[in-house]
């Protein structure tokens, strides 16, 4: 008889990670597995023993079809890292009980770079130890930072949103541009790497001229020569929109966000929660240039504006999902799924799994081509790259004019 | 012969303030006029000759379809108060010579009631010197805080917006709430009437609780009565969203927003540009109740977000155009038209002309009765009025799976 199924999402929300969950939870079922456990709020609630049946909560095809454009984790999600297995076996012995008294075979982890580290170690751990469970990682962060897979579900939808708002503001600055200038700061998500940020050149098409300056963390931002450029910006143009990272640097290495008053929390990941940098930059501008300023944050809206998914990053996020849950029932283990993109027009996409050890904890960052006009902005290709992932919505569930969830 | 038409937009955008331009432009093109001007950033461009002929751009049904879909002004817009008749005389002339000038028998004035001083204005001068023209307005603005109309076009729109991103929110809010507990705060637009924070608990939903608390501007917050609020919900619940308008007012009479750091910016009308009420308030609960705290600004998103405009809100911000441009054909002067809803449920709306008096510079607040526990939550009554404005949507234009627009 074959064993359970578990699956826990970690790490931040995207658009689609629910997507991810459908996809595994449908090949499990399928492929005949008697129980598909969530574990809530990933490994972190798992270690109390906190999980769900989802068949009592995914009837049918219509619940899967919902469970598919709910944003956030449906299951909850977690920021933490296991300890090495050398520093504390007795938290491994731990999970492994919980996975044999629940008859686990097979385990399914959702989850970014930092959420990969958790399969490496667990397939490490059940490798030294010969446990019988096998492991995989599914891809998801909208940051699009993770090595080998092409890019990441959660990055089409997050891009598609920041180019739609974008061109949203940049046509709402326009109007007031008559008489006086105004500059626009819009701070985007992004702590290493400039893929989101770097996302607002899409908004540059026949009807939009899209962001002037784009600033990546990949390249240090140096305060005169900004000043510099926006002061060359208003001279020709009324409205200038600038997008910044939240990641972004000064030359000497610091954070710009740290040059400003907001108290700077530090995760679980020790990764320290970035804000302000618009703000910052916001207030350099009138002082320096003097002209009408504004900030705006896209915040979290980011990661969780499922209303504005793309049709192309559900279906993936849906089908690393299935290609995972199939290929750790064929015995894989210690890997994740990588999206292989054949042609990108038309757009042409496969799946193939990679050693989760050169993935876990490595950042992958835009390439040094790919940033031009001195670290000001992104090249074409950069945008051939994002295009074919922004593609296409699904209709909406909505219930009163408001998109409908599905909740635990 | 028929004279020709001039329309103008004011004040802050709406996500569908161009569709009542569509509706101006279709109904004169229907009525034989012969021209149909636009004038660049209201009143202010105008008196500068900035204006284009709108069949320039207009060509076809496609055109007024897309147009209709285009977030912003697509003439631009301006924030200009007309001095009294009495203190410049000279403009009035100067106006009225252009009006001439261009053979403009119907002046159209879409905008909020900033700008609906302008038409009362120009209509009484036009009376008192006995010049041909004849003013009217179409209400927008997303405040919602005309007087006479059961409501404004434009407000549907944003309401949705602000719905739909609370709801996104809260959902994940919810995904970090296991070991650790979180408050959320939405800042808001409305300076001083609630409308649009209020509805926020448009997404209190059988899937979804809605925000905890909503403060509106017509209700004084008291910081400590607030931060006792904040710790009852955190003893109860994991995770608490919390909806502040960027206009709340302490107890006397203090703005919020001015207790933080941010730079105020007086507008050309001698509005206080409000922002930093959240931030204020996120602070206050970081020091007194100690959770994790974030500040989301829904910023100028809510006023631009045409992808996710209302249908209703479309198609009433249309027929606004369409019906004060036959009134005003019609004889009409000195008006505004208004929406006259005859049944909330089932939804049945019609249109309406007032008395421009009655209307310009007067601001609508929600009714004492519909705000409930102590000035933190909109009642039911609340909701249904608002329930009908947020419903449906139209199909989108987009090109590379971004919103298309129409741009001058």
């Amino acid at each position: 008889m074959k064993g359970n199924v578990i699956v826990g999402q970690s790490g931040g929300p995207t658009a689609v990670i629910n997507a991810s969950l459908a996809g595994v939870f449908k090949t499990a079922m399928e492929r005949g597995y008697n129980k598909v456990y969530g574990m809530r709020y990933g490994i972190l609630g798992f270690l109390d023993e906190q999980y769900v049946d989802l068949s009592d909560y995914i009837k049918n095809e219509l619940d899967l079809e919902l469970l598919k454009k709910t944003p956030s984790c449906f299951l909850g999600s977690c920021r933490f890292k296991l300890p090495g297995i050398h520093e504390d076996q007795e938290l491994y012995k731990k999970i492994f009980s919980l996975l044999d008294k629940l008859n686990i075979e097979i385990f399914i982890y959702i989850g970014g770079n930092d959420s990969m580290d958790t399969i490496k170690k667990l397939s490490d751990y059940a490798l030294l130890t010969g446990a019988k469970q096998r492991f995989v990682g599914c891809p998801k962060t909208i940051d699009n930072d993770l090595a080998i897979t092409d890019h990441t579900p959660g990055f089409g939808s997050a891009a598609k949103y920041i180019a739609t708002s974008t061109k949203e503001v940049i046509q709402d600055a326009m109007a007031f541009s008559y008489k006086k200038k105004n500059v626009t700061i819009l701070e985007i998500m992004g702590r290493n790497a400039g893929w989101l940020v770097g996302s607002t050149a899409l908004s540059r098409q026949e009807d939009c001229n899209g962001p002037d300056l784009i600033y990546l963390p990949e390249v240090p931002l140096d305060p005169d020569a900004f000043i510099q450029k926006v002061k060359d910006f208003t001279t020709i143009k009324k409205s200038v929109v600038i997008a910044v990272s939240e990641g972004v640097k000064l030359p000497d290495g610091t954070l710009v966000c740290e040059l400003g008053n907001d108290a700077a929390f530090v995760d679980a990941f020790g990764h320290r929660q970035l804000s302000g940098a618009g703000k910052v930059l916001t207030n350099m501008i009138a002082e320096n240039v003097g002209y009408k300023t504004r900030t705006i944050e896209f915040s979290i809206l980011q990661r969780c504006a499922t209303h504005l998914a793309s049709r192309v990053d559900i279906d993936e996020a849906y089908n690393v999902g299935y290609v995972g849950c199939e290929a750790v029932m064929n015995g894989e283990t210690g890997k994740m799924i990588t999206i292989e993109v054949l042609k990108r027009a038309p757009y042409v996409a496969d799946y193939g799994i990679h050693d989760i050890h050169d993935i876990a904890n490595v950042e992958k960052k835009v390439p040094d081509e790919w940033i031009i006009r001195n670290g000001t902005y992104v090249s074409n290709e950069f945008r051939e790259y994002c295009h074919p992932l922004v593609l296409g919505s699904l209709s909406k569930h909505t219930a009163g004019g408001i998109p409908k969830h599905m909740v635990l």
